[in-house]
């Protein structure tokens, strides 16, 4: 089967690391990956830059990256300004987003599920009028840090929703990384029932070590689409915060081994995530990356 | 469903790590585990010293821990001479050991696979002469380092052997790590027609981040017992060198959550790896300990 890779480092990553990251790197990260050969490249996020200071200099990364023809780079949006300066950056695709959990929402963007899909009709519109295609996350799809379990049907409401306003693709996001397969089918279950298999993405963090075995079990329900970030970059495994995204390296490596055909190149991927490990200076969190730069097989039995 | 695991820490971990632990530092890393409540402990190997200089105090470890009345603490065993020097340290099973690679075994302990179950057979009787249950490990059930990709027959075949013997239970070792969810399904489906599922127990090394996922899918195929080391120990993810067990912390945390029962306390093998991460002087490899010590969720939206 064929999987598409969304890779979210440069923002979903990016976005969360303590450190300021310099637009020259971005760039430079962004063309590495590029390179790799993604289908899509999330590149960054058209919010306020008094939120998400990190993200600040969405305009510069956007003009700087060399583009390759078949790469779609995308941004995130939270409103019609956000909007406006994507499409004037030339963003491929746009992405609103939503939580599943109306306290996690209402934290995250001061405003209801509804109140925040209310918002996103004029995105939609603009973006559909532009033949711009539009993802949307929604978050806390499995657990909430405030409200625990997130029942299914709630989910299957708000991606409801959001197809029925014109969004064109869904990322379900298990934001902590507390999912486990089990919630992964029961979710998915319930979720083709109403809406299209290939509109579906799935978006893990690997906080607690299940992320790849929940990108297997998405994969045995027929998913073939899944966001992940070179390196497992985002959060920070050594200060309080969220753990990374599921680590692309790891994604094509498991995949690859179980008969899936993947676009970007595990090399080229792992040589981008090389050139963020140098700036960040910590060791980046993807079990593939570690064993294929040094690790090589040592007996199991001693003698 | 009730799930066992067997903690590997203290041999297949610490007789990987390039620097020398104090007995008494074994000692109290294996009164830790046992505070934790686990079924069963591999405290070591009575093997040469001169192969395996890093166990050469088994005899001190096994006399100086102090014993839980409901765990068994057991020893890996290459011959009658460590059965004998098991027996009289008080070893509450044994374990032999091959490969399922013809070349692995070789290189290993310069013998065919034949040869070697030839050799176990009076151990396996000296053992069963004392009621001693015996375990027999199988390594390089999936990949081999030097012959690539083990055909499941021969897995079969190596542990029809065994168990023709009198081993009573099997551990089947993806050693270098490779295994993926679809090539752990195969072999079970195999290998159930001819064993008993009690008595086989999955051995994962998560060298590229697929061990969770192998720990899953076996689960699914009605596996109850596994094969863990705390906070991943074993190997060096700085070195070459194979990486560590799957991590009991991971484990546990993975399959309580996905409804089965574990009889060791997360938080107290937790204690049990700071510990030992105190003395070895790097980060452990655990996803589920690096996130309980320390990590909180952040959000997912940038506002």
């Amino acid at each position: 089967m064929k999987v598409r890779l969304t890779e979210v480092g440069p923002r979903d990553g990016l976005q969360n690391e303590a450190k300021t990251i310099p637009a020259d790197v971005k760039v430079a990260f962004v063309d590495a990956l590029s390179e790799a050969g993604y289908e899509e490249i999330e590149v960054s996020a058209f919010v306020s830059p008094d939120r998400v200071p990190q993200l600040a200099d969405a305009e510069e990364v956007f003009t700087r990256i060399k583009r390759r023809a078949s790469t779609i780079y995308s941004a995130l949006v939270p409103n019609e300004r956000g909007l406006e300066r994507a499409l004037r950056a030339k963003a491929g695709k746009v992405a609103v987003f939503t939580a599943a959990s109306e306290t996690f929402n209402r934290k995250n963007v001061n405003a209801s599920i509804a109140e925040s899909i209310e918002r996103f009709k004029p995105v939609v519109e603009g973006a559909r009028g532009e033949k711009v295609p539009i993802r949307g996350y929604v978050s806390t799809a499995f657990w909430c840090p405030y409200e625990g379990k997130i029942a299914p049907e709630k989910v299957v409401e708000v991606v409801k929703r959001l197809t029925d306003l014109g969004v064109d693709e869904i990322s379900i996001g298990d934001t902590i990384g507390k999912a486990v397969p089990a919630e992964v089918m029961t979710l998915l279950d319930r979720l083709l029932d109403h809406v299209d298999q290939d509109r579906i993405v799935m978006h893990f963090h690997d906080t607690y070590g299940t992320a790849i075995a929940n990108v297997f079990a998405s994969y045995e329900r027929g998913i073939a689409a899944f966001d992940s970030s070179a390196g497992g970059v985002g959060g920070c495994p050594f200060a309080p915060g969220a753990a990374g995204n599921v680590a692309t390296e790891d994604v094509i490596w498991a995949l690859t081994r179980s008969g899936a055909t993947l676009a970007p190149d595990l090399d080229r991927v792992r040589a981008a995530s090389d050139l963020l490990a140098a700036v960040l200076g910590r060791p980046l969190r993807s079990r593939a990356r570690e064993a294929l730069s040094g690790g090589k097989p040592a007996p199991e039995a001693p003698e």
